[in-house]
């Protein structure tokens, strides 16, 4: 699957070496708001969730430990994590009515669009307390992180299969939970891990364009399903976090490296464009990816999908060597789901489950910052028209 | 209800006499995209939709031509009028799930939650066939205006009384339409006219919160329905559409005009701020708001409400002598909708069905600019931290 897109766009930069706005990108590197939570790029090429390296803690720390974090302002010790985590598997059950609603969405639905309509039910059964300030949105947030899953395969297993499944599993982890219902028996250790590991490196990522649209929405005053059901249907997108989806369709279409080195060079010939590789922000390479790309090794070493990683690889090679293109952490995110043999529609969902932590924790800042959002245009159209009523209309 | 918001803020002006950026609002007069659907401001205090002066055709004009202008581009002649508002009639229907999926939602929900909801849900159920370009998009838009009512009112008479009402009447007008499922019975005709004016006035309105929102979602590639579901979540705050809600929250707390403008002057005097007055654009005045003024004034004379229209054109008087305060759309649009025996809780639905056909309609231009919306962030929090394994942190 290629198409038109802004992702891999080559970088330009200005006569004094900083990077110049991309042409793709409206309101590209304009400073919209400030914020606590994120740094992209600040020294180079890294990712900073307030104020710590994406690839320290990618490897080793549990997503609940991030989601904290960003949601609560600081890594929990020991002890906060395990009321944390206690806390996050006691919100994993849904509401009659919700579990209800979703059963009458077709099977044939955009997963996305599952998740859009799961958070937007919540928000009418459960809505944020708002009366409870901060304390209510972070609620808000734990609640989702903890039961999109639920949302999500609630609906699957209904709607392929009429089984009503039992959302309230004992999984520690908030991945682990969501393999156990996805596959219907409790994960390996290595694909718990490997979901820790994706979660976290998903989980946040400054003012991209979700997120935005999540600060648009809460900045009017609204509330935290609002925000976030609207962050969702942003992610949808294929310019978005619909990229991870995509990345497989390219994968998937080459039986070997070889094979799809042949193909990826007469695209690059075309001047196709491959979803997966170059990114809004960065202008060297993902730092996520070396993160994301290791895990698809080790998942696919012991497991399904070597030749896809091999293919991935390869392709990787190619747009680098031809057009100094680098590989986001779409995708060798497809690789490593791939491996854990999740559906291609899931992978755009996790990265939802996973960002909401960044969006909650945009959406409760921008609230206390006390700003509309609200930037003008420049008016293209036609000039001033003389209104004719209808009877006199040609 | 009196809050502090960006709404009443006066507006200061540069020294070369242009207008300058709002400190409460982000982006403030900030050029984030081209239109050619609005300008707010352009000759002075005008608002034109597509070069059409907004008062030139409040009175006359059906909120059908509006809407077809908008969506479709063009004023319709009277056989286009005649097969438009057709095809919006064929269109009030729900789909079974959407109903069931509504009956799921209880009475004490936020009438904004169920119109987001619904449109999520409708999303899923018929899902906006991209391969069919443009002429897709226009069909979800014309599905939604028509069918907002139809679910709001669908879900008000079901969670309140357990009545499955019949949402396929043949109204000649939305406004009709919507008046009908909401009295019971055919509305009559000044009140009808009243509709056309008001949902005119509230159709479209450059970047505002809750459009720029939509753009964003869609520049991501995503749909037509998670646009406008995530404008309505926009749309939902206090600092936007929620203002005509807290606008008559004021007025209906005073039995006279002089005991309102008794309390407005200690209010002032406490440098309270007033919901229903300034503009984050609009320096000197609302186009929109003598229109409306006028339709007030007409409904209110001939059934209720009259007492609320004096109380509202006191307070307007009173701020204009003692802080040169003008009010904006929401403040008389408040006194028409009580005239018309509309509850509180739905002023804001009304606006956001009014609103869909400026929503789609940037979001259709905003799919053909193919830009990403991405902005960046001034990051202010802590400088680089070490990462400390969770077994060795306090």
């Amino acid at each position: 699957m290629m198409s038109k897109t802004a992702s891999s766009s080559i970088q330009a930069t200005s006569s004094d070496g900083a990077p110049k706005p991309k042409k793709s990108v409206a309101l590209s590197r304009h400073i919209a708001g400030t914020t606590s939570l994120c740094t992209v790029g600040k020294h180079g090429n890294d990712l900073q969730y307030r104020g710590y390296e994406i690839d320290e803690m990618a490897d080793t720390a549990e997503f609940e430990e991030v989601a904290h974090l960003l949601i609560h302002g600081w890594l929990p010790n020991a002890a906060e994590l395990a009321s944390y985590q206690e806390k996050l598997r006691a919100l994993r059950g849904l509401p009659n009515a919700v579990k209800e609603a979703l059963e009458r969405i077709p099977a044939a639905a955009h997963p996305m669009d599952v998740l859009r309509t799961g958070t937007s039910v919540l928000g009418c059964v459960i809505p944020e307390d708002k009366a409870h300030g901060v304390a209510a949105a972070r609620d808000v947030a734990d609640r989702l992180i903890a039961s999109l899953g639920s949302i999500l395969l609630y609906w699957h297993h209904y709607a392929a299969h009429g089984r009503r499944i039992e959302v309230e599993t004992d999984d520690a982890s908030i991945g682990g939970h969501f393999l156990h219902l996805l596959h219907g028996k409790p994960p390996e250790e290595a694909w718990v891990r490997g979901m820790h590991t994706s979660l976290i490196l998903y989980a946040e990522h400054e003012f991209n364009a979700s997120t935005f649209a999540g600060r648009v929405i809460i900045s009017t005053g609204s509330d935290m399903y609002s925000a976030i059901s609207g962050a969702i249907g942003a992610l949808r997108g294929p310019k978005h976090g619909g990229a991870n989806e995509a990345s497989f369709e390219i994968q998937r279409r080459y039986k070997t490296a070889d094979e799809a080195e042949a193909d990826i060079l007469r695209r690059i010939e075309a001047k196709e464009v491959i979803i997966g590789f170059g990114h809004p922000v960065y202008t060297v390479g993902d730092p996520r990816s070396k993160i994301v790309k290791e895990l698809a090794q080790q998942l696919t070493e012991s497991g399904r999908g070597l030749r896809q990683f091999e293919v991935a690889r390869r392709i990787e090679s190619v747009l680098w060597e031809k057009r100094r293109l680098f590989p986001n952490l779409d995708w060798f995110s497809a690789v490593a789901y791939h491996a854990m043999n999740i559906p291609t529609v899931f992978f755009t969902p996790i990265f939802a489950i996973s960002r909401t932590t960044g969006w909650a924790a945009h959406a409760i800042e921008q609230r206390s910052d006390n700003k509309l959002i609200r930037p003008s245009a420049q008016y293209v159209g036609p000039d001033a028209q003389k209104f004719v009523p209808i009877e006199q209309r040609a």
